[in-house]
């Protein structure tokens, strides 16, 4: 299986060729495969790939586990690995790599509509704010906000997309503009403290970002610094809009309170790339998500439809719909 | 006049030699000095430098508008450069020299007075998160915010001290990191977009920063994200404090919305350092400063007395005072 090393851009097109489970799981934990819905897609495939090995039970059992434990906030990861796991039943793989490509398929499907829904919903948003990256190298076919994004651009509606940079690994600054610029959507890239002085201004019309989790009470999980944007719209009075496919949906969790976040290493604060920006050795605090509460969430957009001021009965009705 | 070159901290200590008002008002807008106390102390001594050369009338014009316009948003850089001519007469490069010297010794006395001010008022905060740079670097004495931090320390109050990285030119992760470890304190650096998750969380006690100007109404100009860290501890019910001399209040501004946002050059986001984290000529937003409006200040404390919730009538109090 090959993907692209997303570590390496916007600088250098690297492809990685993987080829178990383990090395799926390690490009998912540092991040050369990235963004909910495709660690799961990517997992899925992981486990197909497993397969074709013909290993053990026990075998089995612990590339499953690598997989689904590679990131612990997203929750479609877990499912994935699980489902393609079931549809292997004695280990067939063939059958298991059947189901990661549904599980792809679904994906893309699901991101194109979320594309159109996300744009109806935001017909006249001139511009729009969004965080980290969740074009098509997050999510499978067009991704989910970015992908509401481009829509926006097809349609001829927006005037100017703003990125923020997305320390500490910076996916708007290196994934989302390298998209942006490809689509050709008029674009800013700001510094992610920038973005609520920037909403407060009346420079933007809405925020859009994508999802990690979904709590069972619209409370959402998603790239640190979500939660201060989420706060800024609200002051401002903007929509603040989180897309994300019903497979990130978690009824098994009440609230967000009760999602682990993933606490990352502290090198990621203390480096770019090579280059050191404080005293070696400082200690750092990294959460790689924080919580925005659902009463923040003006709308949430899945290929299943809008839900807006999202509620425990409306998170219920679409995942089960 | 020498000056520590605030950009090669902290990996170099490097000291400038300035021997113009040209030179100290192109280290002010490189950042080499920086933090509003200071840069106005700085071009005090600035204007007594080219005094000693017995400059024309319209030289000496020149000299004093470069040092002013330096940079826009602080007040009293230009208030000090004004005070310093005022003091020199006719030209008298000797009563230059004492009057810049005398604005040095306050601004020294106003950090004590500040220091010991906040410290009271934050007598029960365990953990305190600030940003951007705001102690012996940024003002005379101890600083401003970061010597209320450094009071705590030593009045053995603080468990811990959270500093932002403050992008784009990450004056927390270099210079407040710094400092923090030269005073013993223990600390921990976050970026920028971390802040807000993490004082919702409930494991900060209060944000406390400085200020680049103070409008008439209250409305505080201050490093970019500022803002965003003030919505956060009004969510969590926290004290967000803002910790500056009555040489940054400014009457003449009503509200924040006529505070001038220094807009700087696009490569300070493009870049750290050498290293280049997005593509190439990638469009940029870049506002040094954003405005808090006075409705989320907790408290302003300055050298003369604190003040809380700010309003109109109590800041001209304070600066008349």
């Amino acid at each position: 299986m090959e993907a692209l090393d997303q570590t390496a851009l916007p600088l250098h097109e690297r492809w990685l060729a993987l080829s178990s489970a383990a090395e799926v799981a390690e490009a998912i934990r540092r991040l050369a495969i990235r963004g909910a819905p495709l660690i799961g897609v990517a997992a899925a495939y992981g486990v197909a790939l497993e397969l074709r090995g013909e290993p053990t039970p026990a075998g089995l059992e612990r590339a499953c586990s690598l997989l689904a434990r590679a990131r612990p906030t997203a929750v479609n990861l877990a499912h994935a690995v699980e489902r393609v796991r079931r549809a292997a039943g004695d280990g067939d793989p063939r059958a298991a790599l059947e189901e990661a490509r549904a599980i792809e398929r679904e994906e893309e499907e699901a991101s194109q509509a979320m594309a159109r829904l996300g744009a109806d919903l935001l017909a006249d948003a001139r511009t729009v704010l969004t965080h980290c990256n969740t074009g098509l190298l997050a999510a499978p076919g067009r991704g989910t906000a970015l992908a509401v994004i481009a829509e926006l651009h097809d349609r001829g509606r927006l005037e100017l997309a703003i990125a923020t940079e997305s320390r500490p690994l910076l996916q708007g600054a290196r994934l989302t503009v390298w998209e942006l610029a490809r689509l050709g959507v008029p674009h800013r890239l700001i510094v992610d403290a920038a973005a609520p002085g920037l909403i407060a201004s009346g420079a933007v019309g809405a925020v859009v970002v994508g999802c990690d989790r979904v709590a069972a009470n619209g409370d959402v999980a998603n790239k640190v610094g979500t939660y201060g944007l989420a706060l800024a719209a609200r002051a401002a009075g903007i929509p603040f809009v989180v897309v994300g496919p019903t497979s990130t949906l978690d009824l098994s969790t009440a609230a967000g309170a009760e999602i682990e976040i993933e606490q990352r290493d502290a090198e990621e604060v203390r480096r770019v790339g090579a280059t050191p920006l404080t005293l070696a050795g400082t200690p750092c605090l990294n959460p790689a998500f924080d919580i925005t509460p659902a009463a923040l969430v003006s709308a949430l957009v899945t290929e299943r439809g809008v839900v807006e001021a999202p509620s425990p009965d409306s998170v219920r009705t679409l995942a089960r719909a």
